[in-house]
């Protein structure tokens, strides 16, 4: 095994983050947060906005799959998800919301531009992004998959899109 | 919302997949095991080899997250994930542990070969892959990150390396 070089929560406060924050609009299952907060750890996400029904720390269930990274991701909370977009957008972000909807851009087509600030929004394991939230968004963004069921888990989806931001725009 | 073509699990078994398999090797979390077969579908994974102490269905837990997955993705049981290997790779599989070693190559720059076959190791929870089978593997492959944790959830991170491999060989 590597040394791994962890860093503690405190030194993690410290460390350039890429410029993407991450918006849950109704995430339903806290155990999907918790594992939200653990990718953003890896892939220094700026901080989360939790938003409506979306689970908010403390709580045990998003402990056990966040592992502790709930205590070093920024996160704050919204009463809507809509309220959090407008703000977000506002000061600067761009909107994308991760939904498979009619003109949404296939996430490997999506061009990353080191000089913006992004804004990825996740929504209810049934329900998807709320349609004011995608109505508001600057775009859309969607995994193309094959297949029976034609969705990933919220955690999986947030991975790979992480992920994507990451590797675009890490030591930008 | 789209019309998503969604189609059944016997359409499913006639669907050409990319050419790569997972193998599990024990993996403790059902839920994990079910998120695998979910992400499993919708990137047209060939098989997936669940081994050791990895779960199998028909189990409710692995259903709980699966869908209906562990219904279309074609997998089967190996006593050590070894035995799995070795047997594959006897197949012509380029046998590929996603776990940080010396020597693992980072997934951004792995190159994909369209006319190779691929078999991907995620290990389990605490352990990761055993070195038995790192030993045996053609590479490693590692998901790059920084944080406090360094690690992902194997769900996450299976979900990422599906995700590139289905990427750079669907379609091929």
């Amino acid at each position: 095994m590597l040394d791994l070089h962890r860093i503690s929560a405190e030194e993690f406060k410290q460390v350039e983050k890429i410029p993407v924050a991450v918006v849950l609009d109704d995430v339903r299952s806290e155990m999907n947060v918790g594992s939200v907060f653990r990718t953003a750890d890896a892939f220094v996400i700026e901080h989360i906005a939790l938003c409506g029904i979306t689970g908010k720390p403390p709580s045990h269930e998003i402990h056990k799959t966040a592992l502790g990274a709930e205590d070093s991701v920024e996160w704050c909370y919204y009463k809507t998800a809509l309220e959090a977009v407008e703000k977000l957008q506002q000061q600067g972000y761009k909107i994308c919301s991760i939904e498979q909807v009619h003109g949404s851009i296939s996430i490997e087509k999506f061009p990353i531009d080191p000089q913006e600030k992004y804004v990825i929004v996740f929504g209810n394991e049934v329900k998807g992004v709320s349609q004011t939230v995608v109505d508001a968004s600057d775009c859309c963004i969607e995994i193309p998959q094959l297949g029976t069921k034609h969705s990933l888990n919220i955690a999986c989806s947030a991975a790979i899109t992480m992920w994507h931001f990451f590797n675009a725009l890490k030591g930008k």
